[in-house]
């Protein structure tokens, strides 16, 4: 048996998310059929994080064992000539220890936010953008931010279908900038709860329109309570971009 | 009579150029229909640069002359509104003074073309880069494009369909960069014979590969023929980014 680990860019426009589901197609269900069809062997693809419906991966870490000898290009190879035609690719792929885990060993995860702020509808990134039409106080978002970075009880950002034990995360960093009419929210953790980072963008998106004052998205945190949240922002913004591990050099 | 300007941003993927064609759809066509159901008036789009089948742009310069009285935001809605689904977005509208022209008062183009330099399927940016898996020597090719910034006769770099005059033309830049796995050359110029930049392009990519040597790419232009061409880039790696005028401010 030998461990790879894989390095997946994918488009989620059209996947049910990244695990497996009953009702629709996934990037775990892509993964492990194009390696059935290289390998002719079953594999169970475990991941770094577990993206939604539409959320897009630039680096997700993932990893599986398999029986047959393989080099580790060759493997990334065959997969890439098999998950076509899905938006797909795997960008890197290693052999690892077999203790090496792709979910449990990871120690931090990073996502960006991409928001269009302008009124032109989306062309050449149509689907790849959160696009808000009023202007947007960046500034304003970047400082409501601040509330939430630390250890805090997350619950009111906290998908209802959420099933980690603890609602209780520490946030690392929650940065907005503006490069021209985009503006990007960066989010930074060990670990994040379901849907927290777009239930942040959300509300930092309320504040960035004057809707919400800068003051309520910690009041919103203080609240505890699914009901203070004020928008969950839609997943086609949102990105995977990185995960981080103890041994990384 | 009123003037408007107007700046582009679209997708070529799905048409057949920037100008109107017999055989295909095209984006003045759709401008031009969006602009006749916004305002019940037949008009003409004059534009900057003539992008072929699948060429980008990012700040296409244009202008139509309107007879009805209109401001240039409610223009520019609801034009946006009556391209749709088409992915072309008025990014900006202006009115300008009537002796201005998109095509003749332009004294500058400049294009970015996009390389994405790597082995995996592209999935969130397809048919948005030019794809080469072999490592490319971006500086090799940086300095090879130095030999084509100049005044010269670039018939080697022109396609036999070409409709200029004169095959003698300035080059501003050439640059390539290179951002990750990306590689960026950026073109500026008062004007760009037809297949310019993706001819230049092409034989800039050779150089990359080493399948040309540095020097090869001056000997291709002395030669002023079309013959001594190594490779026309395809078409979905350019993007028309910057037209000036000379009361720019």
């Amino acid at each position: 048996m030998t461990r790879f680990a894989l390095t997946l860019e994918f488009d989620g426009t059209p996947f049910f998310g990244l695990q497996r589901q009953k009702d629709g197609p996934s990037v775990q269900q892509a993964v492990e059929e194009a390696a059935y069809r290289v390998l002719g062997e079953e594999v169970r693809l475990h991941s770094a994080g577990r993206t939604d419906t539409g959320v897009h991966a630039l680096a997700m870490r993932s990893h599986f064992d398999i029986e047959k000898h393989i080099e580790p290009f060759r493997l990334m190879e065959a997969l890439n000539a098999h998950l076509r035609p899905d938006p797909i690719a795997v960008t890197h792929c290693e052999v690892v220890a077999d203790d090496w885990h792709s979910r449990f060993s990871c120690s931090g995860r990073a996502y960006v936010y991409r928001i269009a702020n302008r009124r032109a509808p989306l062309t050449l990134e149509k689907d790849r953008l959160w696009q808000i039409p009023q202007d947007l106080d960046h500034e304003a978002m970047h400082r409501a931010a601040q509330a939430l970075v630390g250890l805090h009880d997350f619950t009111t950002f906290r998908s209802v279908h959420c099933q980690a034990e603890s609602p209780i995360k520490t946030l690392d960093r929650l940065d907005v900038e503006r490069d021209g009419d985009e503006v990007r929210i960066h989010a930074a953790a060990r670990s994040f709860l379901h849907h927290q980072v777009r239930s942040m963008v959300g509300c930092l998106a309320l504040v960035g329109m004057g809707r919400w004052r800068e003051t309520r998205l910690a009041e919103a945190l203080q609240a505890r309570d699914r009901q203070a949240l004020g928008l969950n922002a839609p997943p086609h913004g949102l990105y995977f971009v990185r995960a981080v591990y103890p041994d990384d050099t």
